[in-house]
């Protein structure tokens, strides 16, 4: 079975998400993509429950190996920032609850990774999108290009430079958790065949 | 039943928490007070995680009726802002998946609602807190006592202007949902009976 990531490109009204399968080589395949929306004139629990169950049937539809998020800075467009940043915290402990391992790239490694340039546009990536993934136009709107831009990121870069441990050890206690869960995650979706 | 209330000081490395009843006139008790913590050497997905686990297990032992948590703006202390807000996103969402009606308050609005001034130090907001509560000393650590300050915010100013719709009524939709979502869970929790 292929690698899965699931990019998600957090926002409050439109919360991008994107899955890839990896191909051969620099290869992907487009699995699904689209936006998960929530009413502007709802109040923020509402609104962050609405994303969050959109996401959730997304986890459970395709069961992603890896969710990689797009890192939210504090400096960027105040006025919702802080909307953006809850999204986020909510996508990373919906994969969290569920032992996906998650993994976050700023909007500039992301156009490096797609592009080769940290200060590409959006038609620039959209490009390299409609190449890759052989569609016939760029999806839309633009936070669902996004999110497949993200995940894409993550199967070109993968998870960046391992941490070392106070011992020189590779991996950090944290990694070594995840690499538990991520054990025992795989054990529970190979025991339940009927989804597969 | 009085109105018991859950106050929420979102943090990363330590989220406190204070659970109150309302009393008799500006009377409240304390049920609960303390801190959630998550370490700092973990990743963010495991932090939220740890977080999470623990509000959760406050939500369930004691029910509140209204979650009310400290609004974080961005200007603030922006090398923790980021999580301070995932963290806030999470206990959103917590409280919306139980049907639990949030409130927020910033900063200044505590301040101004326990001691009068929205410009009030920590010890004069803990000077009421002991005052108002019976207690021999102020709740630590400072996280935990800023807790109990957000809930009795809520006790004593309550959700705040109730906006109008556009046909001049006084309740929105999400108000009238929230309504609706609080009578579910009120029947989910009186046909429980094992828990009360």
């Amino acid at each position: 079975m292929s690698l899965r990531v699931l990019g998600v490109d957090p926002g409050l009204t439109r919360c991008g998400y994107g899955v890839l399968d990896a191909g051969r080589g620099r290869g992907a395949s487009l699995v699904d993509v689209g936006v998960v929306r929530s009413a502007p004139e709802d109040t923020i629990d509402l609104r962050l429950l609405a994303i969050s169950r959109g996401l959730e049937a997304k986890l459970e539809e395709h069961a992603p190996d890896v969710v990689a998020i797009e890192r939210v800075f504090s400096q960027n467009n105040t006025s919702t920032v802080m909307g953006t940043a809850q999204v986020s915290g909510v996508a990373i402990l919906l994969a969290a609850q569920r032992g996906i391992r998650i993994a976050m790239h700023t909007p500039s490694e992301v156009k490096a990774a797609v592009t080769g340039s940290g200060r590409a546009d959006k038609k620039q990536i959209q490009t390299v999108l409609v190449k890759i993934l052989g569609l016939s136009e760029a999806p839309r709107p633009a936070d669902a290009a996004d999110a497949i831009a993200i995940a894409l990121t993550q199967l070109w870069r993968g998870p960046g430079p391992v941490r070392l441990d106070a011992t020189g050890g590779a991996r950090t206690s944290a990694q070594s958790r995840w690499a538990e869960a991520e054990r025992a995650a795989r054990r529970a979706r190979e025991s339940s065949t009927s989804r597969f």
